[in-house]
């Protein structure tokens, strides 16, 4: 083994996914889905009351890994830094879930798994899921690790959205909830940038109407995607701090290469994506996540009135996409409906990138919290509801 | 003809373009253009003296036709509220001259064009033009018809650069200038819109590498880097003024439909923009755009030292692709250099598409400015330098 290969990791170190399949899922629109597969991974060690389990939702690109090394990889998982041995989600104390999303590629049952029906690629035929079926796909997971209740559901963007489903769905299987960078609702201009996304792939020639498993994925669309939306993912300030002006140098005769860094790097996260994602699954995903209102048509508090968990909303200033605005019409219903409610507003430039970045400010606010709601059990014997 | 059709404008009523052709232009880049042609259009009369004559410069996707309307069609021009007898542009008192830029596709040269020495359109062998090459081409139509000096430049957004583009390059020419919602430079984030804009057209099978003018054109590309732009026009609130989460209906089984009104409107714009526009020249406007640096490298107040003609720069408060602060920018390099500048910010939600909608508040400041210098002219028999 190449010495320089050696990962270093202090947090969970070496860790691999797992896959959890049921026999099928009723979904909101009433079609039933099945059979399911959800891949997991977990860290840290459930105790013996099962009172220390934590469920973690991740974002629209990100996937089961959230901590540790995959065997012979190099990257940690996406949220390493905030899992481990005394870190935010300490894995010395608590036992944390992450999940691949319904309808995701990266080891759940998605549209590019196969129609037992036709033995092909679902594509096109996959049900139209929504934040509501992601959501009751985990609590199928959560109940077959025989855990009754959850110390807290923790994600940001539309991890964050998954958390406001469970609060509204499953109030009596979690003692604490914490929504970051997120939203009740889309609004028109999320709505907007997640259709831009979805039309660069569907412009695609390679699309062919979401049946491209045989041959060549609609590439370039999904770049074109995942690059509109890196810019939304950061800060006008942030992106003149990383980039400036800075031009790379002498380019091709080609009158449209890369001149500028900023150019350079969203060409390359582009690239990068489409060989770690599948389209369908991005066309899937961000309509769910547009399709989604945790009020249900009702008013927020209303739905959540009778709710027995804690909840702590965490908002960055630079944060474009999902302005605090958002994060500030949570913390309001909720404490209309007498949910006990913390909310920060984290002075970040990074923009909505910052609840993946502001690991200090961030980790500092979650662990006090998760240690409140935890103490609050241990002395008690209750929790919650 | 059906009378339904009869069109009313209370302003300059019915145009028609014009075409100047010259021999050749020396690029920014040392390459030599030609012939060149610039389609314009003008407004009221040039008086005497030579002494009313504004230019307006367009924006990323307008054209010369700024006011008025052509024969048999329906659609005024695009500033056409602005520009007529009692409106801010005068026409009873002023000469208004707008021209299409060169590079564009609306009349004058650019990308589209016949290639003399291949007798083919240019493709992506026309040269990478500037935002200087641009007023270069625009002050030869000026020199044309015999102005020496011009009462102002007007214009927003691409067009404000070609404001400031003036102010440096010919400042003995122009007695002031009105840049609107723009800036003396792109920031990351404004490249990074555009580049993902041309990265949409160039991901079009149908682009293939410019040389599409014999087949069908890459109109799914442009289409998505049209919709790209439009989110960026609007802002959070207009969006959501406009449409909320208004769903369309039932959409078709098909499920990647617009289910929302803001889907539709987008689909709709990026639709019909086809129609007009090249995608080349969009190419290589944006890409102009974004090379564009009004201060040549050295700080802006160094450039305008000297400068006599009077400025007003206008921005808008919701505005967030041309955010208020870079016109701060231009302003206080104004000031340092004892330019006569005047600024305001008019508080607006109609994001950066309030340099075309905020008629009232924009006209009223516009119309006293250029009666100020018009008057100083009167008066004193000179103005400006």
């Amino acid at each position: 083994m190449n010495k320089d290969k050696v990962i270093k990791n202090d947090g969970v170190g070496k860790v691999r996914s797992q896959v959890f399949t049921f026999d099928s899922l009723k979904l909101e629109n009433a079609e039933k889905l099945g059979p399911v597969s959800l891949a997991y991974e977990t860290y840290g060690s459930l105790n013996k009351d099962k009172s220390n389990a934590i469920l973690i939702a991740h974002a629209l690109s990100g996937d089961a890994h959230a901590a540790g090394v995959h065997e012979g990889e190099d990257n940690p998982g996406w949220w390493d830094e905030f899992i481990g041995p005394g870190r935010a989600f300490d894995t010395d104390r608590y036992f944390v879930i992450c999940s691949n999303v319904l309808g995701g590629c990266k080891g759940s049952t998605g549209p590019a798994s196969l129609n037992p029906k036709t033995s092909k690629p679902f594509a096109l035929e996959f049900p139209l899921i929504t934040i509501n079926d992601i959501v009751a796909a985990q609590k199928r997971l959560i109940d077959h690790l025989g855990i009754e209740k959850l110390l807290s559901v923790v994600g940001g963007s539309m991890g964050g959205q998954q958390v406001l489903a469970w609060l509204v769905k499953y109030p009596q299987s979690l003692c604490s909830a914490v929504p970051i960078a997120t939203t009740i609702k889309h609004s028109p201009q999320q709505i907007a940038f997640n259709e831009v996304g979805r039309q660069a792939i569907m412009a695609d020639a390679h699309w062919k109407s979401g049946n491209y498993y045989e041959g060549l994925p609609p590439s370039k669309g999904l770049a074109v995607a995942r690059m509109i939306g890196h810019i939304t993912y950061m800060s006008d300030k942030s992106m003149a701090e990383k980039f400036g002006r800075a031009k790379k140098g002498i380019g091709e005769p080609f009158k449209f290469t890369a001149d500028f860094e900023v150019e350079g790097y969203l060409r390359y996260r582009g690239d990068n994506f489409v060989k770690r994602f599948d389209a369908n699954s991005y066309l899937y995903i961000t309509k769910a996540m547009d399709n989604f209102d945790a009020s249900g048509g009702k008013r927020f508090e209303e739905v959540l009135r009778g709710t027995k968990a804690k909840v702590l909303v965490i908002s960055f200033k630079s944060d474009w996409l999902y302005p605090a605005y958002q994060s500030k019409e949570i913390v309001k219903a909720c404490k209309l409906a007498g949910v006990e409610t913390t909310y920060c507003e984290i002075d970040s430039t990074y923009g909505h990138d910052a609840f993946l970045l502001e690991v200090a400010e961030e980790s500092h606010l979650i662990r006090h919290f998760l240690k409140k709601v935890f103490y609050a059990y241990e002395v008690t014997g209750e929790y919650g509801a």
